[in-house]
């Protein structure tokens, strides 16, 4: 039977899912969950400015957004002090991901990430044939001085950073991440993921340097913002670097209404504020849970909480199994070493309280198996 | 100075933009524009149901979409009669349109399409490094022998026919197209791009054989559905051939409003049918112009006119510069042949009469010059 050709790395490639989504599960299990505490999100919501914005822009949806997107490019550029060329806005933080390593990695190109971090960085560069070093975590912590030796030595030409990172929850503050950037070699472009810093209170902020065009920094509206359904992330860099996304990006990409939901929620830095001093609340209260059930809360800037359950991967995910069972959507890490731990979102009052219920009881069923 | 190294391929390629934004004229220009009849959106706008099931859902927006758009596929699939699994959902046909390129094409790969139909598929197929076979239209009509011919000739693995066409709105019957799909040579995939399909009200659609993997088809909710803001196309294939696309796809790429929007747009037929409706008459009444003042109008199946000036592209291109210095937002086709015309979408009839009161003294002041 005739058929189309593929590529051979097409061809090569497993039909990997970088994350399984909550409805998903619901459609498997049958029934909805109690708390939605798995996937990042901001339960507390986005700004009710941003909440009407959009509702009010529904019927002028029959309009493509601005393919530039220069309004809100324009207030990015004042929030953050740099000019509308640094920065470009792509379909989440993911979908620009894509375009970096596609902007980098030809096959046999190498890129150097965490052996752990967020893996959907890793199924970009699979998809564009990269050779992927996994550097081991240290500590919890991403190693940034093992992430650079490895670039140096692996000749690498991307080094990804996840800051806060996911999914521990660590970070690096901006006198570590300066000596990192300082030391990259010629050649290597540091894609620093900043998904989670806008929770990150106790983290100092590393200064924005647009005239490096060898860092290239991920933001997003889906996580503090509470924007994750409206899939509006940016990235910010050197004016040359960010002018070469306009070669490989999906102009029309962008969809109209979550554009003017970000501008809105960008505008309200009061209600961001708030939200950010509910989920510090939240992440307390996640970890006093954890300590409660003889569980190890790591330290997070994140808006979530990493919790040692204290033995191997199969008893944490006997823990997360009997979260699951009890209508708790959670998740937890994949990679030796860190699957020790579950990973669970802030969540609202009602929420933790189904998890505070949902916890010992899950414990119980992985210490009886 | 250090900087990142880009693929070969990168650098060699322009910094293209396929498609300025009405957005970007208005602000060159310093005013608004009294018709936005340029970029083939829906003025008539999307299903009432639409815009209220996107207006609720706003305040939902925390969550990410379900990244596998369940709901949304299984109600295609039986609208189409086809399986969820012959099913995906992209970030419109543009972003789709890049996702096939990317299975198919390494650099040097073939591709053919004709000279003039949409550009934003030849910027995929260069920002792949594709090598691009343009086959001359044919009475304004893509010929789709010489189409086929082209792609045995240069041993293609890519063929893109868009039907109805952009920027003609010409279009085939079902039967011709069918005795191209019988005659694909093995190991060539037909990207069939219906973005304009469902105001095709003269055409005898093409059913869907999903059993042929050599055959894909594009299809929006941005044209005849009023959505184009919402960013949701969506491509119906053979399973394994739609299976591929789960290894390159962004698979949080979706935003949440848009699919919920365009499933309560689905779901509204009547109004569909009542808009094709208006499209219709509309369509007629921009013949009618034309004719008025000496133009000839194309027959089409979009949801525009493109119009022949009788002249050369500088000719039109005077017209149309007469049309935006009047407030009216138009464009034209790029390449020569085509470029005799001018191309106008459907308007309401209010955009119909500043069109109608431009057209004249654009024409008086090209043919002055």
């Amino acid at each position: 039977m005739a058929k189309p050709r593929l590529t051979p790395l097409i061809e090569s490639l497993p039909a990997m899912v970088p994350f399984v989504g909550p409805e998903a599960l619901v459609r498997a299990r049958g029934k909805p969950f109690r708390a939605r505490i798995g996937a990042n999100e901001n339960v507390f919501g986005p700004s009710p400015r941003a909440i009407a914005a959009m509702a009010e822009a529904a019927a002028g949806n029959w309009m493509y957004a601005d393919p530039e997107s220069f309004e809100l490019r324009e207030a990015l550029a004042q929030f953050h002090g740099v000019d509308r060329a640094n920065i470009v806005v792509g379909e989440g933080i993911d979908g620009l991901l894509g375009l970096t390593v596609k902007l980098t990695i030809d096959p046999g190109d190498t890129v150097v990430t965490s052996n752990g971090t967020y893996p959907t960085f890793n199924f970009h560069v699979a998809a564009a044939g990269g050779r992927l070093v996994r550097v081991p975590y240290r500590d919890d912590r991403q190693d940034l001085g093992a992430l650079l030796d490895a670039a140096i030595a692996e000749d690498a030409r991307l080094l990804y950073v996840c800051n806060p990172d996911n999914p521990m929850g660590s970070f690096w503050q901006a006198d570590k991440l300066q000596e990192l950037i300082a030391a990259l070699p010629d050649g290597l472009l540091l894609c620093l993921d900043e998904a989670y810093c806008d929770t990150a209170t106790a983290m100092q902020p590393l200064a924005f340097d647009v005239g490096n065009s060898q860092v290239i920094r991920m933001r997003t509206f889906s996580k503090a913002y509470g924007l994750a359904g409206a899939r509006i992330g940016y990235a910010v860099g050197e004016a040359g670097l960010i002018a070469q996304f306009e070669k490989v990006r999906n102009h029309y990409g962008i969809n109209r209404v979550g554009q003017i939901g970000a501008l809105a929620a960008l505008g309200d830095q009061a209600y961001l504020a708030d939200v950010v001093g509910r989920i510090d609340r939240a992440r307390g209260m996640l970890g006093d849970i954890a300590l409660r059930n003889g569980l190890q809360p790591l330290p997070s800037g994140a808006n979530f909480v990493a919790m040692d359950c204290g033995h191997d991967g199969a008893y944490a995910r006997r823990v997360l199994d009997g979260l699951l069972a009890r209508d708790v959507f959670a998740r937890m890490p994949g990679t030796a070493g860190l699957d020790r731990c579950i990973r669970v979102s802030c969540g609202t009052d009602a929420d933790l309280d189904v998890f505070a219920a949902a916890l010992p009881q899950a414990i119980a069923d992985a210490d009886a198996e």
